[in-house]
Order: structure tokens, then sequence, then C-alpha cells
């Protein structure tokens, strides 16, 4: 018998007959004899419709009434799947992120948890019930309604499977798995049995938009054995193991991300001066832009290129903060390009083999694929392409790394 | 200063605007320096929806999910208002019943108070807020989330206004306050400035649904002086209050009441023997049929006719309980009549007035009504006409009482 924390999206449960599959996909561990805590999300649509009837109510809504009212959406979907599961003889009660209670600090509307009692659910499952938590929500000391931000439902079930030593957590999506990369650019892209935790946090801040970041992050943490598999299919999914060693496939390489909505922008010419990175970056934090790469190279003659990639949506605003700080910085000229995209290989295997990152390089060279930016860390080493190449490189990429072939 | 308790039902915040209308109102009572609680039903529609959806999944939707799902829906709108107060610029925090904290039994979807917590709105309201309480809702001592039943919000705004001693208890509603009878069968028919609780009582039992029966009788109880209102319209509304000497005007009859929906069942020629009337309304009871009125005349050669009225709906069901008991009764026959109604005049001042009841049954002899049933109470004469003559019966007797004219 296990215990496992199951996790299903707002698209899993986005009408009566989908809350329904999952009643059933339940009642099946449950019959197996298994302990299921459910951790359910608001039915896909509703939270904006509560959205945009706040915005309709205030400018700019109040962050602890926008909790009180978003968390209502995660309480319907959890009492009508108790409700399906009651039908289908397999008892089970529902909790709100209070009635568990999941404390958290009171940031409301990117609240952080900071303790979960675990002592109503256990008892709970230990009297045969399936236990359904509200996701995405919990409350302060004083009993103020919090919510964790968007996509935080995948966050509380990595906590609960955390506090409960859950055997594994599933988290249920419209998709059956982590790929090697994006299927719709390369039809070969080949689901992954397994995943380490760091890769897959690379790959999911790359824009493989599977997992939230900040669950992965927790279950590499409280090393919560993560799995992603599909609402709708059958099917193993994608195991994501803090364990290195524990992967049957053990590739050089483990997938190709890719991030499509890039900009870079280069401040020509600054003097190498020991202060100059925070200088230009400050203001750009200040209109609250998040910078994603930053390179800067040696300089020549005392002056640097100093470049870095933002959002693409953010890309005029920082274009007019560098041009105002231009002058003040002594530098030459504000350069940009917002025609660009990332592409990333990822892969604990890098870490023991050299070689790699020439590999890469001349798979892209071998296309005529010009690299404009380079970035490595440990296990990814990315680069900035002209947006026209990014189908190519992925696939180029793909097929360089061997990624359709199962290694055993 | 005065400290008030508004309630606001389901039409009064059924949209964006209308909750924004409540919000300009509230902001006004506000800047006039009054403590204000709101108390607010979900946005119609709201429930229904909910309803529907618990249906589609469970055959006989579990209790205690019911009033999980259900209390989301004031949820939804306490938050709502809270920031639409704040938009205004008027100070403004929501609470569910279990923030409140309103502690009830744990009979789910038909909880009763038992005891109102109201330290965390006296400090919210010493501090200047406006506190937004959702109605219908409370919490049982283990943390499970209950509803009063439909209607409830009403309960939830006199109990409160008990707890905290207000001034008054404003119920807005739909209508701008309690009529005489009812205007659209009666064109003359005028709003009471004044009616007692005992008389409110009548008339809400009787189909003059302005205000839940549970909430008048509690409103009584703790002597909360409760005022209903139209939330679209200006104007004082009535007062309902405990005290029938203050009552301005002192009128024989305050209204006349009428039930549309009634069936009477005759059982014939019944053994007048003790228990008798037991023996027949225990199967009836049994069969969740509520009784309305019960007649029983006198016996002529030991024989006696037994009478009662149920709802409209129930008349079936009951005839063929009837019918099933008739024999081991030793009774005659079974008769009834679904197609009556109830007429009623009410009155506190006819406690100390003779001769009322005359002026009723001469009024309707006059004009050929003929009367089936009798039925009275201390405040309250109820007759029981062929459903033909409804709209004939109340104009003549709102005549007959002269309850166009306002007494001085």
């Amino acid at each position: 018998m296990a215990l496992y924390v199951y996790k299903f999206g707002g698209t899993s449960v986005g009408s009566a007959e989908r809350i329904q599959k999952v009643a059933d996909k339940v009642k099946v561990a449950h019959d197996d004899g298994h302990q299921i805590v459910v951790v359910v999300s608001a039915m896909s649509g509703e939270t904006n419709r509560l959205v945009e009837l706040s915005k309709q109510m205030q400018q700019q809504p109040s962050a602890r009434e926008m909790d009180v009212l978003l968390s209502t959406g995660e309480q319907v979907t959890m009492a009508l799947l108790s409700m399906a599961l009651q039908e289908r003889g397999c008892p089970a009660q529902s909790y709100t992120g209070g009635q568990v209670r999941i404390l958290t600090d009171d940031s409301h509307t990117k609240a952080r948890i900071q303790e979960i009692d675990d002592t109503n659910l256990r008892t709970d499952l230990n009297s045969g019930k399936v236990a359904i938590v509200a996701g995405f929500q919990g409350v302060t000391e004083s009993g103020h309604i919090t919510t964790l931000g968007r996509g935080g439902s995948d966050t509380t079930a990595v906590a609960l499977a955390a506090a409960l030593k859950a055997d594994e957590c599933h988290i249920y999506t419209d998709v059956d798995g982590v790929y090697t990369t994006d299927p719709r650019i390369e039809p070969k892209a080949r689901r992954l049995e397994q995943i380490t935790f760091e890769e897959m946090l690379e790959m999911a801040s790359l824009g493989s938009k599977v997992l939230q970041i900040r669950a992965v992050e927790f279950a590499g943490k409280y090393n919560v054995a993560l799995r992603v598999l599909s609402s709708f299919a059958e099917g193993n999914g994608t195991l994501i193991t803090y364990d290195e060693e524990s992967t049957m496939e053990n590739p050089l390489i483990s997938g190709i991300a890719h991030n499509r909505d890039e900009a870079k922008l280069t401040i020509n010419g600054v003097p190498d001066l020991p202060g100059i990175a925070s200088r230009i970056l400050a203001p750009i934090a200040d209109e609250n832009i998040e910078i994603d790469m930053i390179i800067q190279n040696i300089s020549s003659d005392g002056n640097t290129d100093f470049t870095f990639t933002v959002h693409r949506n953010d890309y005029e605003k920082a274009s007019k903060v560098l041009e105002k700080i231009k002058n003040e910085l002594g530098a030459k000229a504000v350069t940009g390009d917002d025609k660009i995209v990332k592409v990333s290989i990822v892969g604990v295997g890098m870490r023991s083999h050299a070689g790699i990152a020439s590999t890469m390089f001349k798979a892209l060279a071998d296309e005529n694929i010009n690299i404009e930016m380079i970035s490595t860390s440990e296990i990814k080493i990315s680069v900035v392409v002209n947006e026209k190449y990014l189908e190519l490189a992925v696939r180029t990429l793909h097929a360089a790394f061997e990624l359709d072939k199962v290694v055993l």
C-alpha cells in the first residue's frame, strides 16, 4: 500500500464530465488499496472569470480580497470531486487550505507555505477516505486566506507530499510527460522515462511549461518523487527524481529547450569600471523588468559591451531606460534586437563529459546558424540565435545528440 | 453614531453594477459616521448554478460537501463588495462565516447558529472599517463549513445585529417594505411604516415572502429592530418592532395575507376516539409532508370529519396515504380539493377588539364568497376559499378594513 498525492489542474477538472473522469481514476487507485490525497485547481476559466469581476470593482484589486475571491475556485472543485467519489462508493472528504491547515506567510497573492499540519489528513487517510485538498491556497496564522499565486496548485501538491512523506506525487496535466523537446517542432521528440530535478528546472525555466518551477524546486529540496502524467491518457509519464544514479537512461543530454519571446539589448562601449553592471541593471530592475541572460566580455581599450536579454514584451521599456542612462554612463551606443530566441541543451551528463559544447556549436554551424550569444551553466548550454532559425536549431540539436533514440 | 447591520440579497448583488450600487449606499452611511456591518448573499443565479453542478456529481449530494460548495457563492460577493468599497476610499474587510466566527451546530445545509464571536468585527469597526460578512454560512466547532439553508442570509444579519447590539438591522430587498397586501392583487395596497414581529411572522408564513421566518423569529427573540427596505429605491421601508406600543399606527388589522398553493384533504366519518388525530397525521409526517391548517369539528354520533391542508404539490401523495389508512381507521371516505387558497387578516389590534371576525365573514358573504374552512390564532383569522375567489377576497377584505387609509 502506497501513499500518493495526485494533482489535477484546471483543464483536467474543467467540466462536470472531466471531474467524473478524475473520480474514476482516483477510485481505481483507492480500490487498489492505496492512500490518496487529491489536490485540485479551479475549473478552467473560473479564475479568469473571477479576476475579470474583480477588475470591475477596483482598479488595483486589494491583494487580501483577491485571495478571498480566487480561493473559491478550488473550493468549488474540491466539493464536486468529493461528491463524485462518494457517488462511486468511495469515501471522500474535501479540505480548504485553512481546513488542512496549510500555514503560509501573509504575502497575499504570492504567499509561501511555512508549515503543514497533517493531523486531519492522516486521520481521514487512515480511516480509508480519499482526502481532497484545494490547491493554490493557505491560511495565515491569524486566519486570513492566502493564495500561492497562479499555478500554485503544483506547489500545494508537492508540499503535501513532503509533509505526508508520500511515495510519489503525481502531477496530472494535458501532456503525457516531459519530452526531449517540443513535439510540435520536432516530431521525433521522445517522452523521457526519467529526468533529474535539476534538468527539469532548466527545462521548465526555459519554457517547457509542464510544471511550475517553484514546485520542482520544492520537490528537489524535500526529495519528493514527482511524476508528470496525462489526465486523459494512460501511461507512466515522466518521473522526476532527485537521484541521478537512479535514472535508467543516462544520456549526455536529456532535452532541448527553447524560449521564443526573447529580446536582447546591448549598451556599447561603456567604461569597464567596478560597479558598472549594477549601474546599468538597477534602473532596469526598478521598472520591474526581469532579466534573463547577462553577458559581458573582456574589455578592450578600457571599454566593454554589456548585453542582456529580456522578455520581448519589455524590449521597448528597457530600450528607453538604457537611452536615458547612456550619457550618464559614458556609453557609446545602445543597440538591440527583438527577433531572437534562445535554444538550450540540458543534461546532467554534461558535467562529466567534455566536448558537448563543441558538438553543439558544430551542429549549428553545419546548418549555417549564426550564434549571437552563448551562456552556460553546469548542466545547460544556451545560445541566442535569430528567431528564423528556432525550429531548425531545435531539430538539428535533437538529431546531433540522438535524442530520438532510447539509451539503454 | 449608530451601528447598523445591512443585508443585501442575491438580486441586490446580482451583477458587478449592482454590487457597485450597494457600495455607494454603504459608503454614504459610513461617511455619515455610522459603523456598518454588511451581510451579503451569493450573486443571484450562482447558488442555482452550483446546485446544478452538484446534481451532476451525486444523486443525493453529500450535505457536508454541499455546504463547502454553496458557501463559495457568498465568499465571492463579499470579496467583490470589499474591493468596491476600497475603490471608493472606504476601508473594508470581508469575513467568511468561519472567519467571524459564526459557530453553528453540525446539521449541514440547515445548521443553527449557536454563538457568534464578535471580537474580530468589533476591532475592525472600531478602526473605522466596514465589515462585510458572508451570509448563510457558519462553521462547526471542529472547523467544518455549514450553511443555514436557503435564505439564511437574513438570519445571519439578525444574529449579527443581536450579537453586536446593533441599533437597527436593515434587510435590503427588491420591495420597498411590507405592504398591507400584495400590490399585484390590490393596487391600493399601502406600505406599512411599522409592523410588529408577530404580525410579520403571520404575514411571512402566509406567503408574503419578504423575510425569512427564522430571521423574524430571531429578531423578535433578541429584540433586534428590523427594517425592510429597497436596495434600488430610496425610502424608509417598514420597521418591524417588538414593541406594540411604539407603533405609530395602531390599526385593528395590519394586512391581508394569502397563500395560493394550498390543497385540503378530509377523512370523513372517523370514530371520535382519543389518539385518532395522531393516527391520521403520523403517516403523513412520515412522508415528509408539511401540514398547515388542521380542523376537527365536534362529533356527531361518535364520528367526526378530520380536515387539514397541505401544499398543493403534496396533495397526491397525501391522498394516497389517507386511502391506505382509511379502512384501518374505520373511516367512511377520503375527500379533497386542490383548488383552494387561504386568505388571512393579520393584526395585533384584534386581540383587544371584538367583532373583527364577523366583519370579515360579512364582507366575504356580501360578495358571495363561500368560506370552506376557518382557522384562527390570537392575531390572525384565516379562511379557505375556492381559488377563483382569491383576488376578490383580498380586495374585499382590504377595503372592509380600510387598509388603504393611513390611521393616525
